[in-house]
């Protein structure tokens, strides 16, 4: 049996950020993690960095090679009509977005975690999360040789993502869920070759949904609307490239898209899903654990990284000064953040997509709102205030 | 059989006002109606004025007592959580909107054309319209003594409203509708009291959605959300006033809802419904004929205002230049700005009313959006200036 303050189940952004928060102010943590570090590493997930989360990675000392690496990005492109309608983020917010793969902020936070001496478990399994409504929870599982562990903590953190046993762990009555399913899903695509355009591009056409993204100068990620019931092995390489070709055709001459070695391919779903509250006795839900958000608004490894820095500053107040105040309040602090981004992601999603349910006049709405969203200077701000990222509470 | 250049069927804000501008410029037209004067002058119908409608009437010089009996405002309040919460429009978009009911502008309108001796034909009966393909459209209808009469025209012009003859008149395949019926509709109510508070109040409320509003210092305007197939006599006056305090009330003791004898009271259906083109040969559809918008963001008489504020510059063009540039545009023209009115009255009604279908996922991302839009100020910037009327084009 071992103790600690805070036991962090998952080592993705959300528990790896949280952990270096909580020893940063002197706040002992344990993380444990069920996959490898090398399949963590590697995990290709969310590549946009709002602003807030940029500042917070810089101002703790993690953001060296986010700043050498990272492409910062001061505007992006709705595509439709044709033709391509700016929205210029750094003019009409002062801020800018940064491109920066996930899995290159898990391995940053590692090798911190590592420098430091903090302590992370990973291949661990049989994760079982026990006594949550007393002052004693306790994480029980088996370390990477087998050998059966038990951790005594004073708070659980769960941030181990939509399909990882802490948010099961509740019971039942406890909390309540709200969801949504869209009727599509995206098929990305990870491709050896520069990207077609300096910016991203987020195209609505008649035959669905598109998004030119990159991960580097030399690696492109790029996005369709499948259905949301669609098989990978429906989408040879070549298909993938000319649909990907249609959806983003310009009027221009000057676009062309860059064809390239496909790395990676898969379908993710479109799901919104949200747990009110984030919190059950000495149990508290952090990131994809307690929400998820298509991820057309790039708000899901955001919406963790508020998660956590509201968290940190809970439970510092908690473990160190016994002072319940923002641990009480962390759910409905983080739930507003989180229902703005649900709504944002709703917004972006619905405005991109083509819906095979919607009637001829949501299509015209939907056309109208676009044009309208490109010409006025208060709706491209609205849209991009949201996009860059409203301040952290 | 008479002759005259443009016949207009429709004696409603959109038939006077382009009367009125094309003999302004020279142009020949004869007005028909089918209901009386009285009639017409006393249907209670919108009350908001956009700002671009208040600068035109001015402009052509019947404006006077709209400046003097119109309530100019510059703001309205959304209020929910018990609060209200200011979109102060002249703030964030230097523009008002002025209170002044749909019949008074008509009771100037006509008192214009009688001053003018512009034509206008009330009580006509058997209208229907014919050669409407070829460059003599006629109109033919009894007269208000019962006399058949017949005028020949350059173009007819259909401004007789949703339920008028002029669109039927089109052969079925040369328009195509788009078409929207909201779940709910409203019970409104006109009473003699002062109004409860300066400006409007947009309410939502859990159990339904009420607006706050007046004609004048000592008649208010109010309406309630109610199901679609409602029935008046379901609403004795003592149960719309209690309703209509329950949605209303707020947490602050300074208001309180006024009541008075309730001179008139009615339901409303919401509907979307829009023609495209709004043209058919030599009869072009404006106003209600042509499209209609639930009445939640007020456009419905502006948007007719629009119309004929274009058309009249189009048949300026080809019946005294010969030029048909202006009305080959005219309804691609006009559909702009009537889908950005479909999608802003769609917007506003789909974030104030309580949706019967929605999920709980639903309704809270309706919080969030109001909760945004109070907070943020491009957002409220964005709903202001399509309030107060983005320009004509």
């Amino acid at each position: 049996m071992a103790r600690t303050q805070v036991g962090i189940v998952g080592a993705g952004p959300a528990g790896l950020l949280l952990s270096y928060l909580l020893h940063a102010e002197g706040i002992d943590a344990v993380v444990i993690e069920a996959r490898s570090r090398e399949y963590v590493e590697r995990r290709v997930r969310a590549g946009v960095c709002e602003h807030p989360t940029v500042e917070l990675l810089r101002e703790i000392g993690v953001g060296a090679r986010l700043d050498a690496e990272g492409l910062p990005h001061h505007g992006f492109s709705l595509r439709f009509d044709g033709e391509d309608h700016r929205i210029a983020l750094t003019e009409l917010t002062g801020k800018a977005i940064t491109v920066y793969g996930q899995q290159e902020i898990v391995k940053d936070l590692i090798a911190a975690h590592e420098a430091k001496g903090y302590p992370v478990e990973f291949e661990v399994s049989d994760v079982a999360l026990h006594d949550l409504d007393t002052e004693d929870p306790r994480v029980t599982y088996r370390d990477s040789a087998g050998n059966r562990r038990e951790l005594v903590c004073d708070v659980v953190a769960g941030c181990d993502g939509f399909h990882g046993i802490s948010r099961p762990s509740i019971p039942a009555g406890a909390i309540r869920t709200f969801e949504r399913e869209y009727p599509f899903a995206w098929l990305g695509v990870l491709a050896r070759t520069a990207p077609s355009h300096e910016e991203l591009i987020y195209a609505y056409h008649e035959r669905g949904f598109a998004l030119h993204s990159m991960r580097s100068p030399e690696i492109t990620r790029l996005y369709l609307q499948v259905p949301h019931d669609e098989k990978i092995d429906a989408w040879p390489d070549e298909e993938i490239w000319s649909e990907l070709a249609l959806r983003l055709e310009t009027g221009d001459e000057r676009f062309s898209l860059r064809e390239g070695p496909i790395l990676d391919k898969g379908i993710t779903p479109m799901r919104s899903f949200v747990t009110e509250p984030m919190r059950y006795g000495r149990l508290f839900l952090a990131g994809d654990a307690a929400h998820i958000v298509p991820p057309t608004g790039a708000k899901g490894m955001n919406l963790a990284v508020a998660d956590v820095t509201v968290l940190s500053r809970a439970l510092v107040e908690l473990l160190r000064y016994n002072r319940s105040g923002l641990a009480e309040s962390y759910s409905d602090t983080c739930l507003k953040r989180v229902w703005r981004a649900e709504h944002f992601s709703w917004y972006m999603t619905s405005m991109l997509h083509v819906d095979p349910a919607a009637d001829d006049f949501g299509r015209r709405l939907q056309l109208s709102q676009l044009r309208y969203t490109a010409s006025s200077r208060a709706a491209a701000t609205s849209l991009a205030e949201n996009y860059v990222g409203l301040p952290f509470a």
